[in-house]
């Protein structure tokens, strides 16, 4: 274990327990603890090996940790917890409050900077690879559109909406890019088109006994902000297809620049996720970036970063002469 | 003009003439002029009043560009000048023959290390951008399988073979990437594939009069290391079609990384091109990474460079406020 990256998980969720996945598949890395809020008895871990502590006791580990995985929630846990933990660790977030992204690197930067430490934000896929994939591809083909198409995806928030809906037990939504949007993208046509019109909206609905199911879907159809701008499709199953069918955390999308060279040659840069599990993948691109956060750190770069700063080779684990040699 | 970078041209072939194209359109920056090894009123660029000089010339501008793009071939221009313009200047290359990149490398390291220069080597799509996302995704995602499919793409080195055969007046070859195993690839299936496996070959083909066409077929069919050990297809078409239909120089392909997550769960990360014109985003690409090696000279990195050491900020224009706040 001796030059292994020695990794801490702070908050075990879906994003924690994720994170603790990859870091197994990592072989440069070793997971040294996670820290949780809750009794540290109540957090079932996968490998039960791994040491679990109350995030109070983080303070203690500063010698015994190079960086942090910080997996809570950008709503209220990421804001609070990544400047406290800056002062202390090298870290890693997914912070994905587009809006609040600039105050959150302000923060972040500030205490990271003084203390010395490496703080890499708002990493995973969206933002992460898609947002490194619109800024690549817009400075190779400075004229163009760029195209941002999420599913097919379950909506964690447009599921909770359906669920509020008088009748129903039980469901989930899914986003889903709209074919006819992505082929015109894909063949050059540079449509104009809004958010809305790139995605449907498909639900799965548990009714409860004799509800009326015209009217539900009337509902949901007309529900502001949520779907009424949307093509919305409802069906309705049982409760035991909704289990069998709908447990997972499927996700992804497309990133589709689309631009033009010379005398008028169409160009076509896609990038694409097909994710049967959205929080493990974004956790092995946070943990993927932890090793980058350690290595910008012992170089002496400090402060807050995001993916933008990081150049490709720093998330592999191969050195710099293995990539030219065996990936160029 | 006051603060835009300031790039000159080496070598005015298709790739030269794709960087003054995509020079153009780049808002940061200009072209100083290309410099060539022919009499310059031979070289017949695009914008007339962009300054073209023999390339002995290029010596009394140290002091006027920023960055020179160099276009030459990667057999024997390459190795031969990019080291003599590291030592005048910052450099970015397409140097493409893959087993002679380290030692590619370490002759341009040691130039530019000892005149302070920066030399982004190896720029374009593969090597380039294919070879971040090999790395790239083979991080995030470490069990898994990665492949690369090249096309649809005119290839110049098959089309040169099959124009070689008794009986063939002119003739292109089409490298095409697999459907079949595409598909499976995309379906997590892993398949382990030869890239002879993952390409078929289709060549359109004009005989010449009285030939005969069979045994044609069947010579490009049997022919050692180009097509016996691919799935090919052979049409015999007229002159004209050829001139019409074949005159452009599309190409592509993908990147697909096929890997697994916790327990079993697929992810699949692909990356593609469909490019009408390959040495125009060839060129492209190349110029925005022009970018990154004035940026990376400014802050004092210097020495030779590949594309795994540039972070994704670099080569676009906007500053790093604007990335966060827009783009990510």
């Amino acid at each position: 274990m001796g030059n292994k990256i020695r990794v801490g998980i702070v908050g075990y969720g879906n994003l924690g327990r994720g994170a603790e996945a990859s870091i197994a598949q990592q072989s440069d890395m070793e997971l040294v603890a996670v820290f949780s809020r809750r009794k540290p008895e109540s957090v079932n871990v996968i490998n039960p090996d791994v040491k679990v502590l109350h995030i109070d006791e983080a303070k203690n580990y500063t010698e015994k940790i190079d960086v942090m995985i910080l997996c809570g929630g950008s709503a209220t846990d990421l804001p609070e917890q990544v400047p406290a933990f800056a002062e202390m660790f090298n870290t890693v977030d997914s912070f994905d409050t587009h809006a609040k992204i600039p105050e959150y690197f302000a923060s972040v930067d500030k205490v990271a900077q003084a203390s010395g430490k490496t703080s890499i934000i708002s990493v995973g896929w969206d933002p992460g690879m898609f947002s490194i994939n619109r800024v690549m591809s817009e400075a190779l083909l400075p004229e163009g559109n760029t195209y941002t198409f999420w599913g097919k995806g379950l909506s964690q928030g447009h599921s909770d909406a359906v669920r509020r809906v008088d009748g129903v037990k039980n469901g989930v939504q899914y986003t889903i890019p709209s074919e006819e949007v992505m082929k015109q993208v894909r063949n050059g046509e540079n449509p104009d088109v809004s958010k809305n019109d790139r995605h449907v909206r498909t639900c799965y609905i548990v009714a409860e006994e004799g509800a009326d199911t015209e009217r539900i879907e009337k509902d949901i159809k007309t529900m502001p902000n949520y779907f009424v701008d949307y093509e919305t499709t409802v069906h309705f199953i049982t409760e035991e297809e909704l289990k069998r069918d709908h447990a997972a955390m499927p996700h992804g999308g497309f990133v589709i620049r689309s631009g033009k060279t010379g005398e008028g040659n169409n160009q076509i840069v896609e990038y694409s996720l097909n994710l049967d599990s959205n929080p493990e993948f974004t956790a092995s691109v946070v943990t993927a970036y932890a090793r980058a956060a350690y290595r910008l750190n012992q170089e002496g770069q400090k402060g807050a970063k995001t993916v933008y700063d990081v150049a490709p080779g720093y998330i592999s684990p191969k050195t710099a002469e293995e990539l030219r040699k065996d990936y160029l």
